[in-house]
């Protein structure tokens, strides 16, 4: 079957799916006001990888067996337009197949069905949501201990076809804009939690499945105040299952509780890993936006904005060099499908997250006031004003319009709706500070790390070697 | 003559005035869908202050004399709703009058003015904005080296009644919905630019006065999304002077260019003190915010969530403890009106912003992706979806709905429009980090620092008294 | 009785106590290599205060019953010199009476013994050590379940007359060039571990009394490459009670497991709070201190260099601050004795601790690498090198033999062995980080910000209330 | 020639060197107090390479040529015993030999003379020392401008076998223990300072070389209480020449201005290179040491340590991540001598710095009051005594004394006079962290990151084209 164009694929969201947003029920997502822009961008994508050649198939499809073809498949992505919804296509079916080994060893068919579905998304050109965080109730409490026994998705029924599932889903992100449900337990699941050790996948327009929507999507008619989010946004929101039937070819986890976390752990990693090949780059795309604001302000020579821009340097490049490492020493699963090295992943998320206040703080402190005073493209063009704009926007290097723009992008991705909903969501996905911590430590061989400690201190076993330790121990 | 009230004030717009906004010329800012809110505040302050008493005035018109005066003032301002355009008011008022006695050196009538014109606007009970950030050009050329002189407010022709002002300011609070413009030069001013040590005074429909206004006021029609910035919102943006005409008692300095900064200084304190008397208690708002948040999310007797709550709390009680500093040891100018003690004004200025980046980080740590992907109250209220996702909202002593409204407040006040403005004002406002620097160094007594490190040396005078410094020195 | 002087004190240590130190038995400790200039420092303090007048005490032993008195005894306390053992002795006191009121509650003879015991050591001028971390042993259990019983000090007898102690404590301070004992439970004890509730006084050379000594005196005989720490230290370490028998009347706390705390609580505040009166004017030294670094380096015009400044700056304001508001803020026990505000005296401590590293970051930075590489005062009167060396050495405004001794002295205090004891027992003495975190918890009015909180937000009891948020949140 | 002995080195010491320290003439450095602990530490080192096969020498002699190369001189560097004369020795010949290419553009000879050069002390088994920071004087003047034309080492005479210098160079590690002292310009120079252009070497007992040492070994008699610095150590300090000749075949750099900076640059890289090759390794180490910690106090399994040794670990494993890719993207000189990327090399010294300070903190938080208070050995062998403290050091999975040199360890290593030299020396060595910001900035490819940032905002020369843009902007 060939690839879709983007005019294909609008048309494939007319399948009776049911989305909600600000209230009402969504008919015709394409020309949603607050859908419209997401459904476009979408599209894009199809047409920027569209080939009518009949093996043709999107990059992000590739399940890479070898560094090469791990490098090939970023390449080639690169190569397109994206978006989140190509993004949570490939993290989706790349979570899947880094756990297929493990969930074969439980059940051949999980294995077998899990490539099968991988095949049957690549050749009909499907995108894919990941449905994983349940809306959980009590956290303290376990899943079938709640007052609500739908706060996590579970089986309430089952035949020989198939099962019948019900629950909300939170944080999903372009489920509405998309085609399929990859739907996978939050957490690790104990005797008892049978019902919850469920993993599988469904059409977005299968009986029984709502969506609410929330949209970071600009509000105002003039999106040109909105360089970024006003042609680049996606809905995210809550998925609620409401006995909705799962056949069996799609379920790729039934009830065994001990290994409900495999799928969360695997698709973790490859949430953290999202932008890992583009670490560096975006990094350094964030240090020239603050080099191009102080160029437009002016003070590009100050010491302190040099020393400032500095401190952003560093950083970019650590963000580089862990992304370098994360693919250097990427591993194979037992099926020989590679995954980033989970230990540079992990500390390269941590190490972003913890930075990136100060970014926004440089950012800010060298574009100054502007950033939320510079006027809006309309009042620009407006002739009564806009000799006196012009003027007042004028800096060597830039035309006016340039350095109102790059005000307006710096406002709109750090301190707009947009800004907040991708500082909250860059902190968050993938787990917060805390989880990626957690997710560390579960990485790092403590052990050797005691152990050179241990030699180098002259300790335990090391206590009477007493020559082990001359070799100075040079300040870390 | 008696107070506004609120219908007074709305009816004291219609005045002429210029403004625009997103391109448009606003001819009834009381009804124009993104300024009625502001005017509607601003209303409702002047009913909240209202008094048909003759002699009644709000008391943002107080220049207090002692530190009771000063604390009296607070209280009474307390007592009532507040606004930007009230808060713009008491500090441009309070500004001039702190520079009166040094202005009045220069020529008696400078002080006779400022105090003619607080009385004024007091019996008037008018409004005032701060106007004096220069749009500056080339900011490392000097003002009359610009491009465009025009890049700095500046007197071009003057007769025997007065003088006639061209030039553009921006980041200008609240000018469109107040009835008066306080003019500052926004720098110190060197001989040959005595064109640009103007401070003066022009109503808002002045002949020749634009507004170019900005606003973080949501554009969705459900204002129920933005509990706060839907509720409470405030233009602000550029002011344009073509030719505007100055009568002679509202100059206030005019070409003395040596004391052209002595206004921006007591400007700078009084913005940098907004909010002085209020800053433990908003501090410990923000504690609380969080705290309520870990108890809506489960997670109050988390240790590690009460590790980042106890660091906010000792934030908070800092920023009380500075703020009891800078009355305490307030001083007074040769006219005897109180003023903050700057040092540690600015002091807690930094203080804050250097913290602002932590709260927000323990907020959303703690609040979850919940933050930004709590529904809608229309999606909320949709009876498709109310039971499930009351359910899903249901927390031990949180209503749903108190639940849902705690997650948009922290969403609109720190991850949205209104919250990227409010952090990039707070940052910048009454100068970035850098000026507080430069204005914190200003004040501080280096001389006694220095001397008291040499005693603890034994050095320079200090080096043959050997009993000086046997005091141990504990650590700081 | 007549206070002693520093040639009296030097006798009263000849009483037959058991020191030790490097793994020898000290017989003469105002001989003692290791020990002498402790002694002669201590000297030092008895003869700056000395009083023939038969009434004349040391201020340390003023019990202040009002803000006044307070600010006296701080003012008297800072004409003389002082040192460790006059400070343990103050705190050991203040501790003591602080918790009288309570302790008298449980029994009133606790109450009169504590009074009768102050009288006691202020009509013998006698020196005070504060006893309270046991050692402790496994720290995860109680301490009538460790290995060893003696992990705590604990009564193993009594009899009519008294009782018997036995047990070990650790971080002793100056304990053996004092008089006095002040021994103290190290936390709340539960019922059933009656024998561990047990606070008392007695002699330092009480039979069955032997002390561990740890110091940072330099053991260069040289000790003018040691500006600070060879003319101040102190040694401090275990104290190990064999037996020890305790008479009645020097029994403050005897089984009453419900009240263990309370002395721990009390002197925990007192010893946060040592130093609070000088808050600010220390951390003022400091800056001064990097100031003159910059200069004798040349450095003190460069931008870099003043930003560094500006933040010490205002990070002593913020001390200052915090030490002023513990003051004005003091409150009163049930017998009227005055105790700072423990809610700033905790904020403080925290936020001195968190500041610190950065401190001496900015001191190292401007300081150089001259900071471990000044040559010792030998080298530099070496006839071979001086000329040299002088000439090195020399900067405009300091002599060489100054800007050498203001290198030595930021080695010695910051990068030495005291710079590494005052480092750690800075961070560490009156609890670490996180017992300051739980003690500022415990001290702040949680309620108060959660409700503030609430009204801004408009939830629980203020949903109704639609008005009460329409006050503006001003950013923090 | 073969490689020396330990015994042999010793010998080769005596050769008539000038050396002082603590004021006093060195005559016989293996046998002085202060130096024989080093000189014994490069003595193993010696051994521990030594090899009779007359073609075998020590393998920081390798210059690679190859990253394979690279790898393999740091593996069989890793085999023996090192210590700071041999570490300065490599890196010397490493800075001579990266600028041999570049030099030998000024003059072949020069190129020619580092070649020999190295093969001399290859074959010799010579330690050289790294003489490069001249003392100075007012750093704001130029070197041919000072009060004293011997702040700076530079050519006084000349003849047609050499030159003759004169002059002060400081922080000079390990002079005096080491045969070469290989001289480089701190910085560039300019026209007219022809005569402070010069690199050269000599041996250390070069008539009119004089040298002044400082050093941080322990005072104590009894090294035990010193786990590290007891046993290696290393003193540093200046060193002045006094009309010492250098023979022309000596000089690698001589009055060419324009590359005064050639070789400081390629000794900065190597000098903050140092350790590259094992930084993971030691950043595990020290979060090892921290786990150890942990465990003896039996706070392995609290949450808050839990958090604080994962904090660690993101840092240890960006360190790691750094080295990798410093390794990894190494360049060529034009003489195929292989250089690790300076990009990486600076951002990861930036980076440890900047965290060195959080890992002290935690170190020390887990340690607690023990690190400084825990008892010298000796009176840990005290039969008086041991019972009590073996009781008291007691922990499960470590023997007390493990326990005791556990705390000994990190005091020696963090909080005492080694602490505090290593610490400051860590922060400032190869420049301190403003030198990096240059550095960092000097290497990095800025005019990329303002492209990428350009043509995601669309400005500039992106203006135009609309669509370049729709890439989605990840947050970084």
């Amino acid at each position: 079957m060939p690839m879709m164009t983007g005019a294909q694929y609008k048309e494939s969201l007319k399948d009776g799916r049911l989305t909600y947003i600000d209230g009402d029920q969504v008919t015709d997502p394409p020309n949603h006001p607050l859908l419209k822009t997401a459904v476009n961008v979408a599209a894009r994508v199809y047409d920027s990888f569209y080939s009518a050649d009949p093996g043709a198939f999107n990059p992000t499809y590739i399940i890479p067996k070898s560094l090469e073809e791990f490098r090939d498949r970023q390449a080639k992505l690169s190569k397109g337009v994206t978006d989140m919804s190509l993004g949570t296509t490939g993290v989706s079916l790349l979570a899947l197949t880094s756990a297929a080994a493990t969930l074969g060893t439980l059940n051949p068919a999980y294995r077998d069905r899990i490539y099968a579905y991988v095949d049957y998304c690549r050749e009909k050109d499907l995108r894919c949501a990941e449905v994983i965080t349940d809306s959980k109730g009590h956290r303290k409490k376990r899943p079938n201990k709640q007052s609500d026994p739908d706060f996590y998705v579970h089986v309430v029924d089952r035949n020989s076809d198939g099962v019948f599932i019900t629950g909300a889903k939170m944080h999903i992100s372009a489920a509405s804009i998309e085609h399929e449900l990859v739907i996978m337990p939050t957490k690790a699941m104990y005797p008892g939690e049978e019902d919850y050790a469920i993993a599988c996948a469904v059409p977005v327009n299968a009986h029984g499945v709502s969506i609410i929507d929330m949209t970071y999507a600009p509000r105002n008619e003039d999106v040109r105040h909105y360089p970024i989010s006003g042609k680049v946004n996606c809905p995210e929101g809550f998925v609620i299952f409401d006995n909705v039937f799962v056949p069996n070819e799609r379920i790729f986890l039934d009830g065994e509780t001990a290994h409900a976390a495999t799928l969360a752990h695997s698709l973790g990693l490859w949430e953290r890993a999202a932008g890992l090949g583009d670490a560096g780059e975006a990094a350094d795309r964030e240090v020239g936006m603050a080099a191009l604001l102080a160029e437009a302000n002016g003070v590009a020579d100050d010491p302190r904005i040099k020393d400032q821009l500095a401190n952003l340097v560093v950083y970019a490049t650590m963000c580089r060099a862990a992304g370098e490492a994360a693919m250097v020493n990427a591993t194979q699963t037992a099926d020989g499908n590679m995954m980033p090295s989970p230990l540079f992943v992990s500390a390269l998320k941590y190490f972003k997250s913890e930075f990136r206040a100060k970014l926004l703080d440089i950012q800010h402190d060298i574009a100054g006031d502007q950033l939320v005073n510079a006027p809006t493209v309309g009042d620009f063009e407006n002739p009564d004003l806009h000799a006196g704009l012009a003027a007042s926007f004028a800096a060597p290097g830039f035309t006016p319009e340039d350095r109102l723009r790059l005000f307006h992008y710096v406002r709109d991705t750090t301190a707009d709706a947009y800004g907040g909903w991708a500082f909250v969501t860059g902190q968050l996905a993938g787990g917060g500070q805390h989880a990626q911590r957690i997710v560390t430590m579960r990485q790092y061989d403590m052990e050797h790390a005691k152990e050179i400690a241990a030699r180098a201190v002259g300790i335990g076993k090391y206590a009477k070697k007493g020559e082990e330790n001359l070799r100075p121990i040079t300040p870390v």
